[in-house]
């Protein structure tokens, strides 16, 4: 394997006028395309729930930009109290997504890097995610970062 | 398929003094009982984690108990804002358990129902969990409630 080029990024929190950046990497997905609405101006509903993100500590909505401010990657992390393994924090992620023109260059190593030391940190002992079943590529990638596909993860939709 | 046999039970918030009966069942289980630690009194850390998930608005930790108060089964939900699905918030079931001896007699059924009532009063899109991939009973059990095994659920522990 050739070691993929590393483009610089800063990851900083996500601020409200991110928002249209982060829904269109969410929509820019075989799975996303069908469940966002891109219009402009965004659907309100984006926006609550960007405020109800940011009054929730418990939660973190990150973002990759490069030295021109562009916005190229988002992860959402959670950190969440609770009493399996001796009353342990778990660290869930989700919502980790790549510019569709800037994959390949190590943006998500680093988004997913950041949120694992932040759960370190946090002194969480178990760090959560889901991938769809189908993206294998992504498998691959969380076990190269020492992931496990120790459980199923299963779900139910409405609506 | 006979029907199985369904213990009344009545589903409450958890309290301060619930605390050894959950870790008890937490521990009762073949993954759980190398993690936890059942000693008189409790280790403290189960406490301050039950106190944070009392400050914590956006999780819910349930017990099932029955006409004698003999608390039985448990279940944490959590409900949690994020921007896919246009800003749909997300429910996330973890440590369900049912006592030992009174399992097979439709309680964790019934906590889970709860779980997904609640998770679509708070209007949430999609409800998450993750079962070891060992569990096969408890895909099986998942599944009859509607639940599709649509994810992998990928893990890091630490120490």
């Amino acid at each position: 394997m050739n070691p993929e080029p590393v483009s610089p990024i800063n990851i900083r929190p996500a601020r409200r006028d991110d928002v249209p950046a982060i829904v269109a990497m969410l929509a820019d997905d075989h799975l996303g395309k069908a469940r966002e609405r891109i219009e402009d101006p965004l659907p309100a509903s984006y926006y609550t729930a960007f405020d109800a993100m940011a009054r929730t500590p418990q939660l973190q909505m990150m973002v990759a930009e490069d030295e021109n401010s562009r916005v190229l990657g988002c992860l959402q992390l959670a950190v969440l109290p609770g009493l399996s393994s001796q009353g342990a924090s778990r660290a869930i992620i989700e919502d980790v997504r790549v510019a569709s023109d800037c994959r390949g260059r190590g943006i998500g190593e680093q988004l997913v890097r950041w949120a694992i030391g932040e759960a370190l940190a946090q002194r969480c002992k178990l760090v959560e995610l889901f991938t769809h079943q189908s993206r294998k590529d992504a498998q691959r990638f969380y076990q190269r970062l020492g992931f496990q596909p120790s459980h199923v993860g299963m779900t139910m939709r409405f609506g």
